[in-house]
């Protein structure tokens, strides 16, 4: 059958994408001539109580079908979704969606399609676009080796730079993270040439604020940095060092609960400070909601390290958001942003209080926010968290594209690949999604060369621990990271490299993906690629906000054009351990080829490599 | 009690310590003249069967003490101890041994000075002698990045360098040891300049036969270099560049035991010869000692996976000796010597033969052995093993020294740091001393910097695995770990750096203290310390063969003199975190200054250093 519908193609819907209020979009469908109708509507919904039936109207045929075709101007921002009804005869038939875009002829229930509309002007900050960020975990990044003040004697501070991680439980079964290797700020900063030499633009900073584990994400005081990472003032000197070499700075924002041995909750009396697990007229005790008092309180995923904050609460939103409130506080001292923890758990009207005490520091303070989906559509607790209209996030980690380059890089399957990337891309603002975190490896799940070419993860830790790839795995590794970066640096976004991704550092899940980053033990040949990615993304203007086309090519290779107004990019991947030759369906020759090798429209490709073409209209 | 008897003093007995044979030996004591005694004897024995009286005569008289004097002049070879026996009126009484040589009055047993005679012209390898010995364990000193071939598929091959070897126990309680670095012997020779500017002259290899373990302590085939590791020519290739550099190659010999897993056992069947446990018809069903064939045999300390070699077969004796068997095999190759693992077991004439096949290759081949307590009056199951007396070993493992330095170092105990290095330096032959082999650490305990500065070790594995040193014990580890370096370079016998030590690697026991050479995460500190160790100890020829005399010094500092026939070497060292200003007993005007801080007969010395004087005669 031929094309009934196709959301991705101009023909059937124009403009592409998600659009801003107020503009005019053309939805048209195509159906057989020997379909008998009476009438066609397309049915708009989203989830909470809108929903609007437009009808389309007959108004061309050729090629034995009959178009139909309506207009829709949204005028507010919301993320709809819509699908055809056909009523004919007696009955009633719906276009569903396939996961490519296009759409079937189904008597019943079915996927929908997503139109994302966004409010007008919505302007996410150009430092990211085309971009590279840079993830570090405090700890494990570089140690300047200057002592430190005040640090609590409760924590293991070890020697061995390099080692693994304490990963196993105690007697009581719990593994503790009170080891620190020292990584600190000075170290990062001392670091910057070295981060500027790989491109990085952005440093993303897991927690640094006080915090009894090593991981920080139990905040003790929000107010202050860790003592074993150094002073206030060591964040405002990396963060003017790092502007010096136009390196932005965004923090780890853990607002949704803090740790339990911190000033506010002082559970372990570590602090003088009445906090409120000591007494219900602790100034502190309305931030947490206690089901009975002291000992059963709300907290994050019930750990009772960590409990949670009352979202409700103004006077912790005032403290996190007010005019000396934290955010503001960090920005002022050099930071250009936030990445939210667990945004999923905020409230809209907590989110959009941070977005504004964050925008209150300059237009271009970003925000980040850690969804794992598709965060156009995501829903938690009930309720459909439309990050992306304006209000809410400016990026995301992307989760997905990190989902769909490993699985693609594994098993090669294109199509699956290509859709998966499409729907994102056809879902996220452009200006967002200009400026997603595009990451493959993160602090909480298995580094990427792991991903890529160790065994399925098993949960077990000594299995983790034992896993490490083999010498011939590890060489697979490499190479297929090599086409995953490439990917994750060719994709719309900005990449995003956990530090020791770069130089082949491996390891399961935590803490086996938090290790050293092995300074003087780099792998030289991964080092250089990444370098040279960076190089390569400098020079193409098109990478930053260009649009997304894949091109058909050979079915083991795969192509896409990145383009904006005055630059194009062609991208051709060969992600086989065989040669490649490809011919694309396009006059190169109008390009320059600036990576690959290229002679008469064939583009040879050594096994895991690619080209790339350019030029400037 | 003005003193009765000193071994250690040449007033009481003359030539000082070990003697050769015919050697004619003073031996005075010296008796208050109240005490009236009718005969003195000294009284000889040894471990087996011998036993000698020698009466002493009564020969002078002054300070209210009467002496009485004997000569002996032994003329076998033996390990001979000695107590002096005093009849009066109607008591007998003895003069027994203190830890510091002098003697006691007791009408009772206790213990007895010893006298070690050794063959004529017992004469050890020259190049040992003011040398510098280098323990390699390979799979974890450096990786050549060379692919081998032939590698058995049941090994682990691990890709993360520098990475905690796996500890823990499989789901049968067993650590299986099977996880590899692949360290290799091209590796090795790639880096010896590095060990050339530590002033390295011989290296000491840890196995390097095919065997199935990381350890390879479990031969599986005398005759092959381990895949894993290279080819023989790999081999031969390292012994000839080390050559170049004057630096000698020592092998590990295990000759007690093999592993099941070998061609001569073949426990597993992975090869296709016809091994003991495959038949008693295999030609090497005698090697070994079968209770019950085939699952009861001996084996070293009851591990099935190590059967023990029948010593008193002729067929192995030949394997390992004979014209073209495994020690000449390697020794032609490029090899100068061996050590041999577990001598204890090897019954006397099962070493002498070995022995015997290592000299017929050059007299300056080396022969050293594992003993870890007092290798001269050693028994082991029931035999006194009397390896020094010449047709034995050259050279062993001195664990008495390490034990000494490291509790010294800890604990500050001077008396005891003498007495136990006299008793040393009393028993063991001069030849022998100055070829011992004085470790800080090896692959069997922990690393010095782990004893010195850690918690006392614990068994369970967990606790060794997470109980590196702090930031803190690290510091105030390497500033003793450079007192007990510094005594380790000075004293008798060449200094055996355990790879890794001199830059500050460190853990507990097995596998902790086997992790791999942190290549580019090198402590700068310690290491620059070891090779100005080493460039002294070049420049100091009382090094290499002087005697040793400990000099008077403030309590806290301790110093010795080393003296041959044309040079003299004083060494005060500061063990302490506080300075320490000493004043010898001694014109130091006419010494040479070398290292520390020295004025108007003061030396200086900062907290945890040392000053060296010298002087030709």
């Amino acid at each position: 059958m031929n094309c009934i519908y196709n959301s991705r193609n101009l023909k059937y819907k124009d403009p592409f994408g998600a659009v801003e209020i107020n503009t005019k979009i053309r939805f048209t469908i195509e159906l057989p001539l020997e379909f008998s109708c009476s009438q066609v509507y397309i049915c708009f919904y989203d989830n909470d109580s809108f929903s609007k039936d437009i009808e389309l109207s007959k108004n061309e045929s050729a090629n034995n079908t009959i178009k139909y075709t309506c207009y829709f101007t949204p005028s507010d921002a919301n993320v709809l979704f819509y699908y055809f009804k056909i009523y004919s005869n007696s009955s009633v038939t719906y276009i569903h969606k396939n996961a490519d875009g296009t759409g079937y002829l189904s008597d019943n229930y079915g996927p929908d399609f997503q139109l994302t509309v966004f409010q007008q002007n919505l302007k996410t900050p150009d430092f990211v676009k085309g971009g590279i960020y840079y993830q570090i975990f405090p700890d494990r990044f570089f140690y300047s080796k200057e002592k430190k003040k005040n640090v609590p004697s409760d924590r293991i501070l070890r020697s061995d730079w390099g080692n693994i991680p304490y990963f196993l439980p105690n007697k009581q079964g719990k593994i503790l993270n009170k080891d620190y290797f020292c990584g600190d700020l000075k170290g990062i900063q001392q670091k910057l040439p070295y981060l500027k030499s790989l491109g990085v633009n952005i440093i993303y900073l897991n927690p640094i604020f006080e915090s009894h584990s090593n991981h920080r994400y139990g905040t003790a005081n929000y107010m202050k940095i860790d003592p074993l990472l150094g002073t206030e003032k060591d964040f405002s000197n990396l963060c003017l060092a790092a502007k010096e070499k136009d390196i932005h700075i965004i923090l780890d924002g853990v607002f949704n609960h803090t740790g339990d041995d911190s000033i506010y909750f002082n559970k372990k009396n570590r602090y003088s400070s009445i906090g409120a697990y000591n007494s219900k007229s602790s100034k502190y005790y309305s931030w947490y909601n206690f089901a009975e008092f002291p000992n059963h309180y709300a907290s994050w995923w019930n750990f009772p390290t960590l409990p949670a904050i009352n979202k409700y609460n103004d006077e912790f939103l005032n403290f996190l958001c007010g005019d000396n409130g934290v955010i503001k506080k960090w920005l002022r001292l050099g930071a250009s942003g936030f990445r939210l923890d667990v945004v999923d758990e905020l409230p809209s009207h907590f989110v959009k209080k941070i977005r504004n005490a964050v925008k209150s520091e300059g237009e271009d303070k970003l925000l980040i926010g850690e969804v794992w989906e598709d965060a156009s559509n995501k829903i938690a607790y009930g309720k459909a968290k439309k990050y992306f209209l304006g209000d809410q996030l400016d990026s995301v980690m992307n989760y997905p594209f990190r989902n769909s380059i490993i699985s693609y890089i594994k098993n090669k399957d294109k199509n699956r690949f290509e859709n998966s990337i499409m729907t994102i891309v056809e879902n996220y603002p452009p200006e967002i999604l200009n400026v997603c975190m595009n990451l493959l490896s993160t602090h909480d799940i298995a580094r990427a060369i792991t991903a890529l070419a160790g065994e399925p993860e098993q949960n077990d830790i000594q299995w983790r621990f034992e896993n490490v790839l083999s010498i011939y795995q590890y060489e697979l590794g490499i190479n297929m990271l090599k086409c995953a970066m490439a990917l994750q640096y060719f994709l719309p976004g900005s990449p995003c490299i956990y530090y020791g991704d770069e130089v082949g550092v491996q390891g399961y899940r935590d803490p086996f993906n938090r290790k050293c980053y092995p300074w003087g033990n780099e792998d030289k040949n991964i080092l250089q690629f990444s370098r040279f990615l960076g190089k390569l993304r400098k020079n193409l203007p098109a990478l930053s906000n260009g649009s997304i086309e894949f091109i058909p090519s050979s079915k083991d290779t795969i192509a896409f054009k990145r383009q904006n107004k005055n630059h194009s990019t062609i991208f051709v991947l060969n992600p086989n351990n065989h040669e490649a030759t490809v011919n694309l369906d396009l006059n190169l020759n109008i390009y320059k080829c600036i990576h690959g090798n290229y002679k008469n429209n064939n583009i040879f490709l050594n096994s895991y490599s690619f080209a790339v073409f350019t030029r400037k209209k």
